[in-house]
């Protein structure tokens, strides 16, 4: 594994014939430079979704093959699902991992929007960092109408003109939004209390809407197993807000209720750099000087990811 | 990469003709399952310490290889150099890396002493860990004497019959220490003060034979250049005594002087479990129940390390 890494998550239509979902996982295999993670399909939404790692020009040649695997054994026009659709490949996002930027992660969605637009005639939108226009960073505005309302909104050229691809949706394969975002953090932190009041207080003063971090969504959820109330985050930035910002805004605020932190959990994947971030503050680690603490590098387990 | 892994910490008794070096440490590259971290030479000592890491059975041929060149290319007889040594491969540590344990590290040490006696006739002392008797732990009262007084030291039969081996040095690459110890952590903290003697009485109360923590050895120490005193501390085994534990006592102690913490400092590399270990600490990370957070399998780059 090289240096450069970036996380690829796409969504393909089909979370029922298992067969048809291997031809198009097997993408992602035995291929010098990516590595598959994950893959979940979904028979009620008749979804799969998968979660690869790559070097750039690996990671987008494999997308694009099984962008061609999904053209080829997918029919929208014979789709049925739970999960709001319009294409085959339904959505794309690639995500910067490891010393990459979501300026990098953009220039390898823009490759694959273009060259699966050209190859296969799939009309592509560039959606969140990537977005050509405002309305389009959002993906439920992109794909609202869904597969079978698509030929009709596009249509409307000004608004809706794929950024590659042709003027008008593949006939089986519909259309695919591309773009590039960064990682999220799942993060929630439990309360010491059952009152979900002080949860969705606590939530509504530490998110960016309203007034909190920038980086921060967040809403006060019951634990009703555990007699719990829950502050549930997504940290969308986590390299500007930080995961001991977040938690110990939680804290601070918390206090005016007399309420406590009962204990916080991470949900799915994290990024190391989110955790060392946390050591590295609470043990006021330096970041400077002649012993600088480069943590990266002097994390053991990242040194065996690097080429010699 | 498999998931377990093994560090080993071979020293040679060459560091001035760099192609006796380069044909030693070759033998750590571009071996399967083996990754050459780092070496270094320094001509006054006379000395070559390699970082390699691997899987048991592969690190274990690649150190016997690189044992049988060393017997080959070096002749303790001509050696001269300022660090104390015995031996062509003066000290060979095996230190649990990933998935291990120091149980496993040891019966890696114990394999490589019992090579190397049988097939290149060097005499091993197992050491730390792996050591047969309490005076054999520590390397230096195995090395007293050095290369030149072995032969006649080893003749008390004994207390210095080798764990492998013939009973008498080699003619030209004398003996060897191999063993299996736990990682340190080498981890400072700088106070907020020019007053050596604070740092000292807080490294006295902390380290273990002072009444402290089990597995810290500290020392107070001047930062000149800065005028600022530090507490300067090794963790011998942070499984068990872990980094926070030592900062947040420090932190404590300093008080009693209306000493702050300025900062602190991880020196070298660091098993990421020792920094996770803080993340989950201070973020009071929940570490059972059904959202586990399994750290391990959650971040993302050591989900690379794994095989699929």
């Amino acid at each position: 594994m090289g240096n450069k890494l970036i996380e690829c998550v796409p969504n393909y239509s089909e979370g029922r014939d298992m067969q048809k979902v291997e031809q198009i996982v097997d993408c992602f295999r035995g291929k010098k430079g990516v590595k598959l993670l994950d893959y979940q399909t979904d028979p009620n939404h008749n979804r799969c979704v998968v979660t690869v790692i790559g070097e750039p020009d690996e990671l987008r040649d494999a997308v694009v093959a099984s962008f061609g695997k999904a053209v080829e054994l997918i029919d929208m026009t014979k789709h049925e699902g739970q999960h709001p659709r319009m294409g085959a490949v339904d959505v794309v996002p690639f995500i910067p991992c490891r010393n990459t930027t979501v300026e990098e992660a953009d220039a390898v969605a823009k490759e694959v929007a273009k060259i699966v637009g050209e190859k296969y005639g799939v009309p592509c939108f560039l959606y969140e960092a990537s977005a050509s226009a405002p309305h389009r960073e959002n993906l439920a505005k992109i794909r609202k109408g869904q597969f079978e309302g698509m030929a009709e909104k596009m249509k409307d050229k000004e608004l809706w003109a794929p950024d590659f691809g042709p003027e008008t949706i593949h006939p089986t394969a519909g259309v695919s939004a591309v773009g590039a975002r960064m990682p999220l953090v799942a993060f929630n932190v439990n309360l010491d209390t059952p009152n979900l009041e002080i949860a969705s207080q606590i939530a509504k003063r530490i998110r960016h809407i309203g007034g909190g971090l920038r980086y921060v969504k967040a809403i006060g959820i019951m634990l009703d197993d555990r007699n719990l109330a829950q502050v549930s985050m997504n940290l969308t930035d986590f390299t500007k807000t930080s995961v001991y910002r977040a938690f110990e805004l939680i804290k601070m605020e918390a206090k005016r209720y007399g309420v406590n932190v009962l204990e916080s959990e991470l949900v799915g994947l994290v990024p190391m750099q989110a955790l060392v971030d946390c050591a590295e503050y609470y043990l006021q680690l330096a970041s400077f000087g002649p012993m600088t603490f480069d943590a990266d590098k002097q994390i053991m387990e990242i040194r065996l990811l690097e080429e010699e």
